[in-house]
């Protein structure tokens, strides 16, 4: 039920001819009331598609009354031609819903630099407009997708009122948001202050600690947005784990369905001076060609983490560096420690935990090996 | 002829039966003066191996009669037992060669957390001082190769001197130097602060512009000697020149026997406001897998050049960034520019050229493509 979950919302998803597979490609998300408070995260980079500065700008106010969301075109790098397609999507989807434009967000995922054919698109927004159920959620989900294999959704429900959420993101996955598009809907009756520091401190934790391929994406965004249907006001911190456990489900899937790769790695970094320095030297790891190739060909190669380690500015004594991989400490004090041998790395989850032994912060953060499959798909899918 | 180009070296590859293949795995460089100036630049990696630790050190006083270097283990990461390998290579090599261990500088390169099998190490030295020979640089440069498939030498001639060099270096290629053992030797006469900033000058633009990978090496070092053997004191313009031409010419060769790659990328950044910007920007750009996996597929995905950018803090309007890809104009003004279909990446040499129209200022960073080839390299091969 995903995105419709949540009492008070209408969802659907359609084929409005915006991929050239005729496959689902656009989503619109209604949020019924009685409130609309709503917040958003946003990519962190400095080349933003249309679509982010526009739902970035409509959501000041701390409201919205719907999303229209498309796949087959990012929007990005699209100029004055670009901004304006934005508009329209959400002028048309604000005349079919009954709102006023700058109540709707927009979000576009695809090839970048390419103008959506936007006569579909609006067509598409007014199909879906008459499509819209409040089990239209999973449709929704579906439309989304780009290179995804599957859709993404999960929920949670608490004392009254329930957090539920669709995602999309399969390549293009890295720090300052995931290339992904995340709609979570609740019947809470939350005000936008407090949706906005639950879905930050989620998001902050969750798919901002999701580094798939190191690449930052144009186009990510991440919204919640509350009907207050439930007319159960939440308790504060019940309502931010709720959200941060939901934004965690739709991380881990993200990672799980990534494009190309055959295993999911998990980064734990333990004994940090400070959690800056555990994400900081969980990324550099993470981010390491070498050591993705090496853990894709289930090769224990603890000198490339290490290495990884030495570009960062975080404090540790290289020589008490400790990791172990998949539990077996095959370093320690910067050296070999227990035999590579008894590591096994057959299956598909792999744990790389490094122990910096200068304090008592930590931080995971989750990524992909590296495949020829990943070179396929991105040398011969043009995004 | 490579480091025994200029006159007053001798030089040597050797078996020593490091390598289990039987290849050459052990190299001697010996300046035989009468000066024995000498400089060196070593990886920013705060993870350093034994022989970068004690080479820096050697160095403090600006002097080195002789180098030993090894391939086939890199001694990183080894703890004490690898610091006293790394100790007995050097006196031993001074033996040999009748000089102080703290005059000979040492240099490993391989798999990183084993120790070296320094009885077979120790014996090579001997071998390897019995067959000094004025013309044996170039088996030095070949003793030196890991997975390099060929290997790089280079020489500049001006007045009245030389400078000679050899590199070795085919992944884990990023900034703050290469992997890379890089030896050069002059017979110039000149002295260790001439040599310091000629060496510094040299590999800011050029080994530390390779960035093949994104990383970092625990080894990588460049070494610069001199003997005095010609009589002359170099101008210190034309000497700076000529180590830079020596190593930007090796740097090249690094980045065309880059691991599994089919591509050499040029990116060059100019408009910049200064020269970091544009080195940052460039650094991005190389880095993206994303932009290095479509470049393979022969896809002129300029979208992914201004992700790229996006992410740096560096000064640019993005509405205002032009991309060309060798030479056609694909992105204006941060939107869709000539058409893609004008862009031929059939050859092996691309260029990409990133316009951020705010300032005078550019560099140019050098990279490779992802391929699949890179991937099975290291997920096949330890390194």
């Amino acid at each position: 039920m995903t995105v419709t979950a949540a009492q008070g919302f209408l969802a659907c998803g359609v084929a409005a001819g915006i991929k050239e597979s005729g496959a689902p490609d656009l989503a619109l998300v209604v949020n019924r009331g009685p409130s609309r408070a709503a917040a958003g995260v946003f990519t962190s980079n400095r080349v933003q598609a249309a679509p982010v500065r526009w739902s970035r700008r409509v959501l000041d106010d701390g409201r919205l009354a719907a999303v229209v969301l498309n796949s087959g075109g990012a929007n990005a790098c699209t100029g004055p031609t670009g901004a304006g397609d934005t508009r329209l999507m959400a002028e048309r989807a604000a005349a079919a819903v009954g709102a006023a434009p700058d109540e709707v967000a927009v979000c576009s995922t695809g090839l970048i630099g390419v103008l959506l054919p936007i006569d579909r698109v609006t067509a598409g927004i007014d199909a879906a407009a008459a499509a819209l159920s409040p089990r239209g959620g999973e449709d929704a989900a579906v439309a989304i997708k780009t290179t995804d294999s599957v859709h993404k959704t999960a929920v949670a429900t608490r004392s009254g009122w329930t957090v539920g959420g669709m995602a999309k993101g399969a390549g293009m996955l890295a720090p300052g948001l995931a290339t992904m598009l995340v709609v979570l809907t609740t019947d809470a009756d939350a005000d936008a202050p407090l949706l906005d520091s639950a879905l930050r401190e989620a998001v902050r934790t969750t798919f901002d600690r999701v580094d798939s391929d190191g690449c930052m994406s144009t186009n990510d965004t991440v919204l919640l947005l509350a009907s207050g249907a439930s007319g159960t006001v939440p308790e504060a911190a019940e309502f931010t784990e709720a959200v941060h456990a939901v934004c965690l489900d739709l991380a881990r899937q993200l990672v799980a369905d990534a494009e190309g790769a055959s295993k999911e790695i998990e980064v734990a970094v333990v004994g940090a001076a400070s959690e800056r320095d555990a994400v900081t030297v969980g990324r550099s790891v993470a981010r390491n060609n070498l050591l993705k190739c090496a853990l894709h060909g289930e090769d224990p190669n603890w000198g490339r983490v290490l290495s990884a380690i030495g570009t960062t500015d975080a404090l540790f004594d290289p020589d008490r560096l400790d990791v172990a991989i998949n539990g077996v400490w095959v370093c320690r004090n910067g050296a070999a420690g227990e035999s590579r041998d008894k590591v096994d790395l057959s299956g598909r989850e792999i744990t790389v935990t490094v122990d910096l032994r200068s304090g008592g912060e930590s931080a995971v953060v989750w990524t992909n090996d590296l495949t020829a499959e990943y070179v396929h798909e991105n040398s011969a899918y043009s995004s």
